[in-house]
Parts: structure tokens; C-alpha cells; sequence
């Protein structure tokens, strides 16, 4: 497979628009973008840094995926992702070197990307996402 | 202060050799470095990916800061590293608007990078890094 960079770090946060006042007024970036992913359960904001994006997450409801994951470990990294060339493709070499993928097929994330993640347990106890940018 | 982008990620593995293979196999990268930072009972291991830096981090003791935190948190992401241009000056800045500092001064880390960390009290549960290259 063919990594380019880290496309964004996915932060767990429980107020989101307290964490945007510490993103912006601390370390001086600049929030340019909300969005809601209604199928993950969770209101994102967007930061550029150089070519990472810091991915702040808030859940929608207590049942969602972040909300869980704050009620298990509290605020903090939920996960990381990586820039592949080829989603599909990266997908099977990682599990034909038997990676466990929560996702065996990529389906649609935020900013028009396609996304996959691999399991933690497979990993060194990161949860690490693929993710390839969506031809529109 | 003015963050460029994300130096790099450290990350708490408990046995550096099968981490490098992971990273290595799996993902495709190339471990170009491996350095011993006394000072902090640590053992270091480099990939890059794009403009950032995968730091693995192994202890070199069970009294080391990594030790711990593997056996409080198990292995997963311990820090993130921001490149910053002025490092003493980010301090005072992040200090005056109210930051906790674990460093009040920058200290020496891997790469020749002067370091010093901001507590995760301060930040949403990340320990962060602000790193500046010393000039040789």
C-alpha cells in the first residue's frame, strides 16, 4: 500500500465548542468547517495543520461511538488517519498480512472521503483509519 | 505562537522490535532512525509519513515515563508534537492564557529538538509537545 501522510487525528471531545475556543484562542488555528455525520452519531470541526487535519469529534447522543468512547477512556486521540492511494486495495493487503479490520469495505466519511478502520487490537492499541478522497 | 504542523506523534509500544515490523510490513514505511534518550528511559524508533514523524517509544526501565504509562493505559499514542517557531516564547504565551505546563523551560529531546510538554489537564486529555529545531 502506498501512504502519503496523516490525513487528520480524530479527537474525542465533549463540549465541541469549548474545544474550538482551545484550538483557536491557544494554539491560534482556525476552525474552517462543521458538519454533522449523521450515520456516525457525531458534530465534527475541522483545523488544518500543514497537511494534517485535527478532526475534532462531539457525539450527538450517548449511544454513538465517541460517546461511548469518552464514557470508557474520557476526552483525548480516537484515532488517526492515514492517506492511502487506494482504499479497496490497501484493505485487502492489510488483511491478507492478517490485520483485523473493523471495515472490510470502505464506506463515506466526512470532507467526501471514503473510510475504513483497522481494529486496535491489531494495530499496537491505535485505532487507525484508511481514507482516500472521493473523485466527485 | 505559530504552529508550522505536526512534528511528529509519539507512540507507547512495549517491545520496539515488533512495532518496527508492523510499521515496516504492514504499513509500507521505513524506519530511518533509532536513538536512546537517556534522560528519559527511552527507546526511539523513527518512520516518515509526509511532513510528520511517527515516533515509537519503548522504556528502558519500568520506572520510565513510557514504562508507566503502558502500564497504566497499555501501548497506544502517548503525545503529540507541535513544531513551533519560538519555542520559549509559545510557553509563555500558552502559560499566560492560562495553560498548565508540565515544562516550564525547553528541555533537550531526540533529533536535537528542544522540547517541553503542555499537561494534558490543559489540552482535552493530550499530552502536547511543542518542539523547535536547535539551531546547530
Amino acid at each position: 500500500m502506498k501512504i502519503s501522510h496523516i490525513e487528520h487525528i480524530g479527537i474525542a471531545v465533549k463540549n465541541i465548542e469549548e474545544s474550538i475556543s482551545f484550538y483557536e484562542k491557544i494554539l491560534g488555528l482556525k476552525c474552517y468547517g462543521i458538519e454533522e455525520i449523521k450515520d456516525q452519531k457525531v458534530k465534527t470541526a475541522f483545523f488544518k495543520l500543514g497537511e494534517t487535519k485535527i478532526e475534532l469529534l462531539e457525539t450527538t447522543g450517548p449511544d454513538g461511538p465517541i460517546g461511548k468512547f469518552i464514557e470508557k477512556k474520557g476526552e483525548g486521540i480516537h484515532h488517526i488517519a492515514l492517506a492511502v492511494e487506494d482504499i479497496e486495495q490497501s484493505l485487502k493487503e492489510a488483511e491478507a498480512k492478517g490485520i483485523q479490520l473493523i471495515d472490510n469495505k470502505p464506506r463515506p466519511g466526512a470532507e467526501n472521503f471514503e473510510i475504513a478502520f483497522l481494529h486496535p487490537k491489531s494495530t499496537g492499541g491505535i485505532l487507525m483509519e484508511f481514507c482516500e478522497k472521493k473523485q466527485l
